[in-house]
């Protein structure tokens, strides 16, 4: 193949399978997202071998949620949740805990070693926001109260299981270093919290002012964009996650923003979002499911994996009312690749062996596949006030 | 460095450093894609060494003149191109006949190696559209006749650039495969012409009817994607460059693509485009010159290509009149990504030296720096009747 190919043909393959097996899927009543994910693993090292992964494909995909982010953030101010922040924080709380307890106690029965057990509760506890984020937004859905406190709760979720990580690692390390951790912590929710609620009165002061100076052509969108990686810059030298860092970026500009900077944000998004959805596809890996024994402690700890979100989430938003306790409990289920990237560290620290690896990308992949259909159950038709509350945004 | 920052710590020195040095150009009252060129030299290896060349950036690169000549089809229809394709190829021949002569004779006399003289030619030869082609975009006056008889010839210069550099490539291999360089050029030809001329015939009759079909969000978009990259791949293995395949799919389109297309790859073309000029910036290297005859070889050359280009592309579009003559000549200048591309193959093959290749990478970058100026002096501001044509469409 001529090398200056590559990365056309890179580009065709993802894009192209993605839309394809969207729209099969949308043709079967089911979620294009679950699509677009089966793709990844349909043109993945497992079926058809035609792509395997890359730092190419890496980059994009990790473009790709940082975009979903900053464009349903966008979408969401930051006053509508704080609103909501106690629920979120106890449906957060919750949401951790009980996964992180459940998968440790079912690897222990199983008479896994107790390192692998904890790494493997670790790797249950951090929701994948940007599935959820995806189906949501595509739906129109994001001005709901149920999707403010999934939103809410993801981003104290990805905290949360940032210490759960720090602490498990200090384990497997011998050592746990609790101011370490402590300090970390708290720049993590100091930054967040930070930005949260100054980001949006910052920006409304700050950006119009230099925009009106600026000679640029579309100056407003080369603004954001700069906004946008420098926050997810500070996000990950704060300990949280990039995409966190995206997501209040777009927060902060969602009420000074104008449709121009949407429009264009809106471009990257559509071309980019498939290559973080194939991406999660692409590293489906049943390999190492050699025995029967591995096969059967997958299946558990993909139940338990949806059980216990989906209950403590749940029960965490119950004085909403039952219809957004099971909204929120359902839209907190997919791990994606928040749950991947916690097992990678483990097998270079060394803490767990391949078939625990395999165990829980599969759970990872699994609740994300699970999660849209779902969604489009617990949501449903909206009713006709919610209709309206849409509409009057 | 967190290795969860290097992607958006990229982006953002990348984009923010182009968009700082833009503005600061443009109130200088200088082109602002001169800044971003010059915002590459400045954060890359040479300067600050901020940033050094990575697969990543030149993914990113690759990606940002793909859409940018995406883009620029999108602007422009075959037919009207077709009207000035004698002209166009005129310009074409001439300014890949005299350039080439210009480099071979100005080395040889220099003294260098016969073999290192005919690399230098060939790498004199290919025009980057690509910069040109911004400049006018970004100006909206790629509607005007000197617009046009660029776009055309620079896409037959690519041709003529590849009949060149496999000529020029056998003879270092130390055997011309006549009849394979023939097959090749009778490839890249077909292709390009073939789709230039019934592209947007299939597009009008094929893409309503498909799109018709799909229950995608998004499916236009979705469907031009997939023609562009497509088209990209096809346009590699056909010979020519990605970038004008690229270009080809944006013309097919121009006639059908709504404004919904149109805007949703504006947005990626803003944000990676950037990444392109910046991408050619980085790779200015001054420790090739170690003693001055090295340098006075490169102002010589630079001088050389400068001039070889403009008038005999200037000679080549004469019975359009003067002004149209100049404006053509001009827009030809730059060698930008092409030359860089040349001077990599030969060093790959060891026909040319450090110092030979550093003299080709400057007489890129600078012919890229000066062109841009001088279109704008060219072109200067529009005349009222050329106004009203640019708004008749």
């Amino acid at each position: 193949m001529p090398s200056a190919a590559q990365i056309p043909l890179a580009m065709l393959l993802v894009f192209a399978a993605a839309k394809l097996l969207a729209e099969i899927f949308e043709r079967l009543g089911q979620p294009g997202i679950v699509g677009e994910i089966l793709a990844g693993v349909l043109i993945g090292p497992q079926v058809l071998g035609w792509l395997a992964p890359s730092e190419f494909l890496r980059a994009l995909s990790d473009l790709g949620v940082m975009f979903l982010l900053f464009h349903v953030g966008l979408e969401v101010k930051a006053s509508e949740l704080m609103k909501v922040s106690g629920t979120a924080l106890l449906v957060a709380v919750a949401g951790v805990i009980v996964p992180f307890f459940a998968g440790w106690g079912i690897c222990a029965l199983w008479g896994e070693p107790r390192l692998e057990s904890i790494f493997t509760g670790a790797a249950m506890v951090a929701t994948s926001v940007g599935i959820t984020a995806q189906v949501l937004a595509s739906r129109g859905l994001l001005d709901m109260r149920a999707s403010r406190i999934i939103l809410t709760a993801a981003v104290v979720d990805d905290v949360l299981g940032l210490i759960v990580l720090a602490l498990v690692s200090g384990m497997a390390k011998g050592a746990v270093n609790y101011l370490g951790i402590g300090l970390t912590a708290g720049l993590a929710l100091g930054f967040t919290f930070f930005v949260a609620r100054f980001g949006t009165r910052t920006v409304r002061h700050v950006m119009p002012r230099v925009q009106a100076r600026l000679r640029l052509a579309e100056s407003e969108f080369a603004l954001a964009m700069t906004l946008l990686f420098a926050l997810s810059v500070l996000a990950v030298y704060a300990g949280v996650a990039a995409i966190v860092g995206a997501f209040l970026a777009g927060m902060a500009l969602s009420e000074t923003a104008e449709g121009r900077v949407t429009e264009l944000t809106n471009g990257v998004a559509e071309l980019l979002v498939p290559f973080f959805l194939v991406g999660i596809g692409l590293h489906f890996d049943l390999s190492a499911f050699a025995g029967a024994g591995t096969l059967a402690l997958a299946g558990v700890l993909l139940v338990a994996a949806v059980l216990s979100k989906f209950v403590a989430c749940g029960l965490g938003a119950l004085r909403m009312g039952r219809t957004d306790a099971i909204r929120v409990g359902v839209g907190m289920v997919p791990r994606g690749e928040v749950g991947m990237v916690v097992a990678q560290i483990g097998l270079n620290l060394g803490v767990i062996g391949h078939n625990i690896y395999g165990t829980i990308v599969f759970m990872s992949v699994a609740t994300t596949l699970i999660a849209p259909p779902l969604l489009k159950l617990a949501f449903g038709a909206p009713t006709e006030m919610e209709r309206e509350i849409i509409r009057l945004g």
